[in-house]
């Protein structure tokens, strides 16, 4: 058995893997692949709308909000929202907890100020600023609730009359929030929704667009909601891997169940790491993400030996960010307790 | 056997719907789902690097040109162009042949002026215009080389010193062009590339970018070239499928082979429809496209009944788009002969 500790791309559900492979064959029976299927047909208008539906039921979500699938990752996110909400002349506050929030706010100078409320930047992001005010009169307030390469997590979300918005593509459907705090949230699918290739936002219809700037079509979130996600070809594909994987999160629970196998998981991983001098984990405790989890190994002799007993035991994606260097373990839903027990058994014997 | 005339999504290779999905369950040996392999591995890098030589092979592109598989589809080209190209004070040459070329010179008008030098609107896009004059001061002349919709297609590129730009969404490796002469081709995948999700691009490395607009990182062009498609995480399978179908391709005979293929599938399709009086194909006969073949029955009670019998004898996707009404087979590279053979058997008898 492979341990896939990827951090996006990542694993999903065997289950998922196993119908995906044969709806490439034969998509429910059509006798045509889901590759072949017109995206205005029935076939597909049925995928879109249960994938919209359970991402509405999991996330308890009110009338206010629509659920959306757009292209281009959450990258393509950090300039539509600025681009849509933010005036010239106008400012958004922005917490700066890591890579991807930095990349979110430098796309959003582009487009008017940016108020950076609070940062973890000069201590290398390994903590979660928590004393902050949030500007009233900013237009929105952006978050990114896990940090994917840094391995911090938010588990408390400011309250703020300020719309929030949040980057949530590395821990969404992993915990309860009540999701109807965020005017916007957007995640990347590759991690705890599905495969690479799609991007889903959840919005409240009613947060106000810049009355004064032309949108592109294609970034108009207005558009997208008028269209229902359908206002080009949609990936289709990707989009039925999301339902594929948010179907199987339904079945055996929805987030309720999932948060309290996330917090099994990350639990036993951590406490392997404090316990074993060998290992340190660079996150401030209260801020340790359970989605990834970032650690070192000091001794560079030692570093090398964990890599190779990492390949020989099938732990794959172990090995930090580019960026940071080090270790990380991503902890995703799909991710078996079978690995994580593997993985602990090894790491508390590692020396 | 069901024959899938789709616009698009549309028919893929049967070799690679079955390679597709064995890759779902086992990707190359690995033991690990296409699906879960990290975008920055050399298993991914290698699949992305394929598609990226075997474009370039297939349309024989010289070094100036650089391939990138974007996220957004064609209609994403249609804003990204012209902000990268066009500056505000300055003007591009459209030609307005059919929906998605409006819709590009819809977008472009948000950046720039736009001077649309040949039109067949008025008269419902049943032809290709040809005789106009491209200003020699525009920035670039964007065309659309086959209408989806209508059932035009070009066979003939107008020679000019302004830089070419091309939308190549539903005829893109179908006939042999010299594809060097254009500073920008795009394609939506989902026709003749592969499967929806993803948009191949060719450009021109030297094509100038307005100097002073702030772009966005994703949707500069020069970003991406200089990222190697890898600005974000790539929708991993949908290139995957590319590289499958753009193998194909090549093990066929590359372009010169299926171009013979493509023309005698329309010669076919459109001498049956010539053939019986029923029928009544709605463009004019030099620019017929060879991908799409457009078409009425002007009784609506034979209209019905052909309806029917398409659905009994498995001829989908016949049914023209929800725009124009009447018919539409589309003949893409991978629609198989036998379902051509098998609609002009019937097509021909029909009464």
């Amino acid at each position: 058995m492979i341990h896939n500790f990827n951090a996006g791309p990542s694993v999903l559900p065997k289950e998922v893997f196993e119908e995906a492979s044969k709806a490439i064959l034969n998509f429910n029976g059509t006798g045509l692949s889901i590759l072949e299927i017109g995206h205005r047909t029935a076939l597909f208008e049925n995928v879109l709308h249960e994938a919209i539906s359970l991402v509405t039921e999991l996330m308890n979500l009110n009338k206010d909000k629509e659920v959306l699938f757009l292209h281009g990752g959450a990258s393509t996110q950090f300039f539509q929202i600025p681009m849509n909400f933010l005036g010239q002349k106008e400012k958004a506050a922005y917490l700066d907890c890591g890579v991807w929030g930095s990349k979110a706010i430098k796309e959003a100078k582009n487009f008017g100020s940016v108020d950076i409320v609070g940062t973890s930047k000069e201590k290398g992001y390994t903590f979660i600023p928590k004393d902050y005010a949030i500007p009233t009169d900013a237009k929105y307030f952006h978050i990114t609730t896990n940090n994917t390469i840094e391995g911090t997590e938010m588990f408390s979300i400011p309250g703020t009359s300020v719309p929030l918005i949040a980057d949530m593509s590395s821990d969404i459907l992993s915990q309860q929030l009540d999701f109807n705090q965020f005017a916007l949230i957007y995640a990347g699918a590759q991690k705890n929704i599905g495969a690479a290739g799609v991007n889903l936002v959840v919005i409240d219809k009613k947060l106000k667009q810049v009355p004064d700037r032309r949108i592109p079509s294609m970034l108009d979130y207005q558009q997208h909601i008028a269209n229902g996600s359908m206002l080009n070809t949609p990936p289709v594909f990707a989009i039925y891997v999301c339902m594929l994987t948010l179907r199987w999160l339904k079945s055996i629970g929805g987030i309720p169940a999932i948060e309290k196998i996330n917090k099994q998981k990350a639990e036993m991983v951590y406490s392997v790491l404090d316990a074993n001098p060998e290992f340190r984990p660079t996150v401030a405790k209260e801020d340790r993400s359970r989605m990834n989890v970032v650690f070192v190994i000091d001794d560079p002799e030692k570093e090398k030996k964990f890599n190779e007993k990492c390949k020989e035991l099938n732990f794959i994606g172990v090995k930090g960010h580019r960026s940071v260097g080090g270790f990380r373990l991503s902890l995703y839903n799909a991710l078996p307790m079978e690995s994580v027990e593997q993985f602990c058994s090894f790491a508390s014997s590692f020396k």
